[in-house]
């Protein structure tokens, strides 16, 4: 698959590699691709940069791994997103990333929704630090569970596949708006990994099932 | 320990199986006491039945397991509650139950630290169903997780003692404030149990550690 990245922070630079990796066509999207291009380097001869634009254009499947800050600007900026899938990792977390500057009544996936017209977003990733991408989804015996919603089926099913082409769990969370949900539930990974400090790496829920 | 538990419904019902079942002396609180003393004999002979305030001043710990609606009335009902602790499993949940009528910038347990004046509240529980406490903590080799949340250090070593004996992995989520991710969490689960009909005994959340 084609896959676009837009951001090339810590985030974006992991779940680059880990597109590429498992075997996609990844273009990094840059305000400054010039600067991006070591990175792309880096994870492979045939990682390409480009603006925002372009790496929308480019991919089948775009990811947005921005700053909460600067979402709306990289989304306004670039597009048209008609059709096109649109993975959603981000948190809307204050300026300090330890806190969310929206919730309850919204989630950075609904607004997301609002502002890329025709996208069809699907939210993941979005409680998984780079470090633990980096890392694999392993722990001993147990594979680490990657959430996910969005309202279209197909875009779903894609995206379950990326998750699980990486050895992680993809649970179905339902519509978008369980962003809701999903994005508070990022917020205590967080707490456990920057305020009771157990390091990136080394925790990740595990959704638990029984047969019915 | 001493345990009031207020509330006999379906959690308050399940919660004290639960902590009866582990050598807890239990009372339960209600507002129509004789309604439950059927409840209490089938738990035990030794389990105990009266007001909301009976059970208040009965135990050291007490639960609060109310719906939403009638849980500020139960608080405002009974007391006082001044170095007790209080083990807060409630969701601060719509009247159907598919959504939370609070949150982001409150929870429903920093609403309750207001209403009972003194008492050192513990939020746990409250993403794991009545019916995943009567059929246990064990999913194959995994045992599921509760996270707590709390501002009292001895309070929630407590609560920790409870949730490891009915060997569930306690997991202390930081301070009470953390409620508005614990809260989300709790609904989360109510969307796979309910809306995607995976079962209320049948998911669990397990947090996945590695070695620093």
């Amino acid at each position: 698959m084609k896959i676009g990245v837009l951001g090339t922070g810590v985030m974006g630079a992991a779940l680059g590699r880990y597109v590429a990796g498992n075997g996609h066509m990844l273009m990094f999207g840059s305000r400054t691709p010039d600067k991006a291009r070591g990175l792309a380097e880096r994870i492979g001869p045939d990682v390409s940069v480009g603006t925002y634009s372009e790496a929308v254009e480019f991919g089948e499947l775009v990811v947005i791994a921005t700053r909460w800050a600067h979402t709306r600007d990289v989304i306004d900026s670039s597009g048209p997103f008609g059709g096109k899938i649109l993975l959603d990792c981000t948190n809307p977390e204050t300026p300090d990333a330890r806190g969310l500057v929206i919730g309850h009544t919204t989630s950075g996936a609904e607004e997301i929704a609002r502002w890329a017209a025709g996208a069809r977003v699907v939210k993941a990733f979005n409680h998984i630090y780079a470090e633990l991408l980096d890392s694999g989804s392993r722990f001993g015996s147990d594979n680490a569970t990657v959430f996910y919603c969005g309202d279209d089926r197909e875009a779903k099913e894609i995206v379950a596949g990326l998750v699980s082409e990486g050895g992680f769990d993809p649970v179905d969370a339902g519509p978008l708006q369980n962003a809701r949900y999903l994005e508070p539930a990022a917020q205590l990974i967080v707490q456990l990994v920057r305020v009771l400090e157990m390091g990136p790496s080394n925790v990740a829920f595990k959704l638990l099932r029984r047969a019915r």
